[in-house]
């Protein structure tokens, strides 16, 4: 495609974005395709003569939006807020005109140093610790894999140097909580420590927080069992119920043990940047390493998370590599991201992070994160209030999770029978929201029972999405059976 | 920002793109910014107040173009290719605009759905084993490590959901050449091998392929010496030389131990669309696993990887993870492509597959990757025929290694202060190459002095920029102490 036949076609596809996005609220929030459905309408085979845009645009238009789940909309309150801002969008389609590659600073110093400046300016936002460095990473996934990595190769005094794991006696075990995201397990697997060794510390019934007495018992148990506790992930804003685990209460521990302390706060990050909320990581200039994300609900569209760490020298250990082909005359003085990472190319991510601070603004960016909490309170004084209706975790940040408990059904007695008539009750209700296509939330399992959580937080979420929210899941629950 | 601001600010910015793509031919191609130079431009903190675009623009245009060396340049023969097409980039756009979320098939079907076809597509395209399935990774190093950690799952019968690595006895051992890109040895590292566990077997002198015989020595002498080989990582077109090690010898061997087949052709695949060149991967059937990188000289805008892999059901099982608020009702129906690599989140990266493909057309791409060979033997055929300059390496692909021997320097006699004074000579003229900001070329080490890679293959380099290319380095080596 020649610059000409872009400037055509671009023109097209950012009005189609731009109508798009107006006509949103008059989607149904949940795709309503089933399994082989969008396939089905596509070739077998690629292309071999180029086709005209007008026909790629038409199918993004009818068989694209139709198969995705309305992440964008006013009334997704589904998973997790993932905003994906216009502002981020151009700074990510600006990435892709340059066309720069990032495997050195050399092959692209703007590209390392904007993403130096952008992680301290978001360091800065979020009152994080002066020396701490930070690095843009996929997703919270990948920097906890790359946390527990650094953590391990800390325990084992760099053992990936030597013989790797395989060489190390005593297991060495990780710390965090059932409530903790899937990541944290799949990233203890992969990074070789084995499943048994991940350790789950007890939580407080109410809060769902880390209880750091059930972490200190485990620890000197796990220690006379000939166990090396190796690090903890503490939880900041829990997946399931945005649970705080105690950071300042737990960091004592881990240093006595000298354990990596790695923050996973995906979701809760973003409201970092509210002074107001920073209680979340009171403590953590004791940690290691903290990741959040971005392309959640501060909105710099997927995918963009931010690591930050302590010791960004054995991180570098860890991960460098040093290959003739990248070597440069100014290595030592500059940053080189490769060795902060598993990939080598990197994208230069920090242009969206760049447009979407400096076209939106952080006032605005706060004022809408204080909308969502404000909206989030609301929600749960209209539930607590409501007969029949539960709040089931505190409200923390933007979530609520709620369940509606009719007479008859269990109600906390944890009776089996009536447990699974509410689980029925409960999903029964919720699929009819979501088939409705008004709005979108997600059931949960929280304590082995069916729960809801409503995530608040899209872009264009206003107080009338909530109301609204509000009055569909009354009908909803009150007429199911 | 509003639909509207974006639908102004993006035309401005696809002007932009479509002005910046013209005009790279008269930019340098290296970047000539020193260490500090693009972040002392830019403020310390994140602006509070929204800032106009054309502000952004104006920076982009003034700080990140010259702080950036010029991958889409037509004169680029760095590193390797990665081209970012035009055609692909408005796929990115797209997603973008969309803003969809993939955590699990619901939350996007058309996201997994649309990439289930694309990495079909270019299976198809490939001549890969019909019966593998693929999947989009960031990178070939990511998906090196996914290769790797599946491989030590298979090895371990799945260690991972017991105690890790650390229940292992005897030393499992990875084998590959010296030859293999760095991302091999940071993977055997970061999967808790050990360094020392990684095995190069020895390489032809002429070809730098693996010799069958000397990785069969090897694994006879490790195993009598009580290793446990786990796996080969087969070099399908080295980043130093494009070295293509022999697939089908090396199989057999794989198979009499037991051991994963990983196949890194990262540059290399894009060739395979061309059918006189799949003699690269003679007896891929054998292979468990293969990634390449479209987003290498095939030119779909980073990031975006493609990992195929021979039984998808042992990957799911070493990745897997299943907590409740992301299951559905169609989960044994679906691809849950969350269980295929390390992140959770992932982005709708087949848009711009799709969007590549069908804009430019397989011919169109096919004819350019041919045009890119013709290049490249044009070039040897020129080198070897002029006197004092050598054509190192075989000419596999598009990559042609070279030296300039003036009178007086190594001719391959190995002398010491010989090799200081050609290293010094070769350095020289490259440094003055690519300072000329007229072309760039990439300075490595093979057999230990340094030579000059001349990577042909960005989307705009025609015969004619080869041509200039090679005035350039008669010049430039001719001229130099």
């Amino acid at each position: 495609m020649t610059p000409e036949e872009f400037r055509a076609a671009g023109h097209e596809l950012v009005d189609w974005i731009a109508d798009y996005r107006t006509q949103i609220p008059r989607l149904p929030v949940q795709a309503r395709v089933g399994p082989g459905e969008v396939a089905g309408k596509l070739p077998g085979r690629a292309p071999e003569e180029a086709e005209p845009f007008r026909r790629v645009l038409a199918d993004l238009e009818d068989i694209v939006v139709p198969g995705v789940t309305q992440i964008q909309h006013p009334r997704y309150f589904g998973w997790f807020p993932s905003n994906a801002t216009l502002s981020s969008a151009l700074g990510d389609l600006a990435t892709s005109g340059l066309g720069a590659l990032g495997i050195t600073w050399q092959s692209a110093p703007a590209l390392t140093e904007v993403e130096e400046v952008m992680v301290e300016w978001l360091r800065e936002l979020t009152a994080l610790p002066e020396s701490w460095k930070g690095v843009i990473q996929d997703t919270a996934s990948s920097a906890c894999l790359v946390a527990l990595l650094a953590a391990r190769e800390h325990a084992t005094d760099y053992s990936e140097a030597r013989g790797g794991l395989q060489g190390e006696s005593a297991p060495l075990t990780v710390y965090t909580t059932e409530h903790a995201h899937s990541s944290i397990a799949k990233a203890v697997a992969l990074a070789g420590y084995g499943r048994d060794n991940l350790r789950f510390a007890g939580v407080d019934p109410v809060t769902y927080a880390m209880r750091p007495e059930a972490l200190a018992a485990m620890l000197e148990a796990d220690v006379a069992a000939g166990r090396r506790p190796a690090a903890v992930v503490v939880n900041v804003g829990t997946t399931g119920t945005t649970a705080v685990d105690p950071l300042a209460e737990i960091v004592p521990l881990a240093r006595r043990y000298g354990m990596w302390v790695h923050v996973d706060a995906a979701m809760a990050g973003s409201a970092l940047l509210l002074p107001e909320m920073r209680w979340l990581v009171d403590g953590v200039e004791g940690a290691d390493s903290l990741s959040w994300n971005p392309h959640k609900w501060l909105g710099t569209v997927l995918d963009c998370s931010l690591l930050y760490v302590a010791d960004p020298g054995h991180l570098i250990r860890v991960m460098s590599t040093n290959p003739s082909y990248l070597r440069s005359a100014v290595d030592g003085e500059v940053t080189q991201y490769k060795d902060w990472g598993i990939p080598l190319g990197r994208r230069f991510r920090a242009l969206k992070l760049w447009f979407h601070l400096r076209l939106d603004g952080v006032e605005a960016i706060r004022a809408r994160l204080r909308r969502d909490l404000d909206n989030a309170r609301w929600l749960a004084a209209q539930v607590s209030s409501a007969p029949g209706w539960r709040v089931l975790a505190p409200v923390n940040l933007q979530t609520v999770v709620l369940r509606h408990e009719p007479p008859g059904a269990a109600s906390g007695t944890g009776a089996v029978l009536d447990a699974d008539a509410l689980n029925a009750h409960t999903l029964s209700w919720v699929d009819s929201v979501n088939a409705s296509g008004a709005a979108l939330v997600t059931p949960s399992v929280l304590d082995g029972i069916w729960s809801v959580r409503v995530s608040i937080g899209a872009e264009p979420t206003g107080r009338e999405d909530v109301e609204a929210l509000w009055s569909l899941l009354r009908e909803a629950a009150e007429r199911a059976p």
